[in-house]
């Protein structure tokens, strides 16, 4: 029986991708291969890169003058490559939590970093306000933090070049995608599986490569960008379900559609939370992600994690266990959460504060 | 109808890699969860891991001391991870075409490199003795090579820490990893689909990494290792399709048994290619791959290039065309090709030299 899954990411992906990427495991088209068998140079594969590309530049919306790339490597290789090519003297970080802090130690190797806005004495629980400075090499933003459950919901206009991780809210919203220089992140939560990174990258921001620094090849963003992602084999079974997952976001209306239903799941979990007197939100007001939504028990009901963990299994609730390092319970609700998913979450959760009430 | 295929990577894989991967897109075990939704850090996943990493050991007669990773990035960013780590001063290299000299320039960028033996003037037709240094820090091989269509059988024995990539001809004989610092190549040859990186790598080779080098946290040995490949979100679908072809390549008798297979496919095609009036080998004799067979029309015959593949493609024969640098045709028979598939390469062959003879 499939789940209420509100993994991290990876996480539940839309019911046309797994069935469209499983007929294609077995025979991709009429071509008497499967997608994972098909040459990447040929037409066939050829055809869903680029389908996978106009389609993403579609439902983002995205302008003439940026590339799109699909590499393997994950955001986290993004952390170096960023800083690699770019960072020349200085550039400004702002620090929301585990990913920016990641992005951040990587960055400190290539120069010097400013970091313009934390909220780490207050346990990453908001996200601080920010001013840009006009004097770095580049601007750099994570829109969501997955683990800590915060969010900005608007495009920052930057003197500097803005790069911007939105591994976790991408296409859950309209983006100006103008006010960036760059933006990236894992596939894995609203795009596909895992495996494949996105990055949209401004043409003209090439030319601020560091340009005495030796670059890898493999590192260096014009490798990718002059070779459409085919400077080696890129990741050919990850790209086809981002494609389909792509096709689905269009089908149903959008990133402005997705973003209605994001603010009605997490309105409705917000509420039940606020509510709720043996569950209790942790990020305040403001700052609260659509897609990432921790809570806790509240004072007086600490020890009923385990209890709360084993009883969302019975109700065929997967993925609640808050992320190590912080603890509690998580709901993940990227783009292929349903409002079901959300309301069976809702009545556990209810069930549950009845019996111990 | 299943094509006869003979790309060179994403190549043809076990009917049963297929057909499991297909159902664990839809539903992986009984989780309810798709193999693309499910956690990489739930015990679900960490027991398909852990499988890989087992099998892999068992099949290629891994000795204790070798860690094993599965990583995104391709090969090609093993090219830049091996001098970053492990270069300090020197290095040697064999060139034995594309793939090593990708290799060696990203290694010139970290130190000096000896190109110890190189084919490069003969067209790369052969592969070339070579003596290993013992003044350099690793001596860095390429054991086949997909586009030229060499290879060596044997496990050299070196005075330094040898590096081999085996990509193309990973399992498709018995190995003595222990005479190897380092084994590393793309999966999507012998071991699964595309995205996914193996490295075997010895854990006394580690502290080799060079101690006064900044090195990325991603591009760094020693994460992985420490992380056992989930330093961050691993290619979670590629790792499942390696397990189920490491599974098959077990029970189809191991390496011994791929290693018999290989020798058949060869040398039933090499023997045709010699006896042909029509098309001929271009790979000199001792140094024929039994992976990547290229071949050529014989003189008189060269303008009925676009005529045999347009034929060979009415007998469902597929990835035929050489590679782009190189032109002329190319079998890749890889461990899941079948000797069905070269018969009917062969009986292809045999009609096309009939119609034109």
């Amino acid at each position: 029986m499939r789940k209420h899954i509100f993994n991290a990411g990876p996480c539940k992906l839309p019911d046309s991708t797994l069935e469209n990427v499983s007929k294609a495991v077995l025979e991709f088209g009429n071509t008497g291969q499967s997608i994972m068998e098909v040459s990447h140079r040929s037409a066939d594969f050829q055809a869903v890169y680029e389908e996978a590309v106009a389609l993403f530049k579609e439902v983002l919306n995205i302008p003439e003058g940026y590339s799109v790339l699909f590499l393997g490597g994950g955001a986290s290789m993004q952390f170096c490559m960023i800083p690699f090519n770019f960072l020349k003297t200085k550039a400004a970080y702002v620090n929301t939590g585990t990913w920016s802090t990641a992005a951040i130690k990587e960055a400190k190797m290539w120069g010097e970093v400013e970091i313009v806005a934390s909220s780490e004495a207050d346990g990453f629980t908001y996200y601080p306000e920010f001013t840009i400075p006009s004097d770095v090499d580049y601007m750099h933003i994570t829109s969501n933090n997955t683990i800590r459950g915060t969010e900005i919901f608007y495009d920052p206009t930057s003197p500097v070049p803005l790069i911007c991780d939105m591994s976790s809210d991408i296409c859950s919203r309209p983006v100006d995608v103008s006010k960036y220089a760059m933006i990236y992140g894992g596939c894995q939560k609203n795009l596909g599986p895992a495996g494949v990174t996105f990055v949209i990258i401004k043409n003209d921001f090439l030319n601020n490569v560091v340009a005495d620094r030796m670059i890898p090849t493999m590192l260096r963003y014009k490798t990718h960008v002059d070779k459409e992602s085919m400077y080696n084999t890129p990741p050919c079974v990850n790209i086809f379900g981002v494609k389909e997952t792509l096709k689905w976001v269009k089908a149903m209306g959008g990133v402005e559609a997705m973003e209605k239903l994001a603010i009605e799941r997490a309105d409705m979990l917000y509420a039940e939370l606020e509510r709720s007197k043996v569950f209790r939100p942790v990020v305040k007001e403001g700052s609260r992600s659509r897609m990432n939504i921790p809570f806790l028990l509240r004072e007086g009901y600490e020890s009923l994690e385990k209890e709360f963990l084993d009883f969302a299994k019975t109700k065929n609730l997967v993925g609640l266990k808050g992320h190590r390092s912080v603890g509690g319970f998580r709901a993940s609700t990227y783009n292929a959460c349903t409002i079901e998913d959300v309301k069976a979450l809702v009545a556990a959760m209810q069930e549950f504060e009845a019996k111990h009430i």
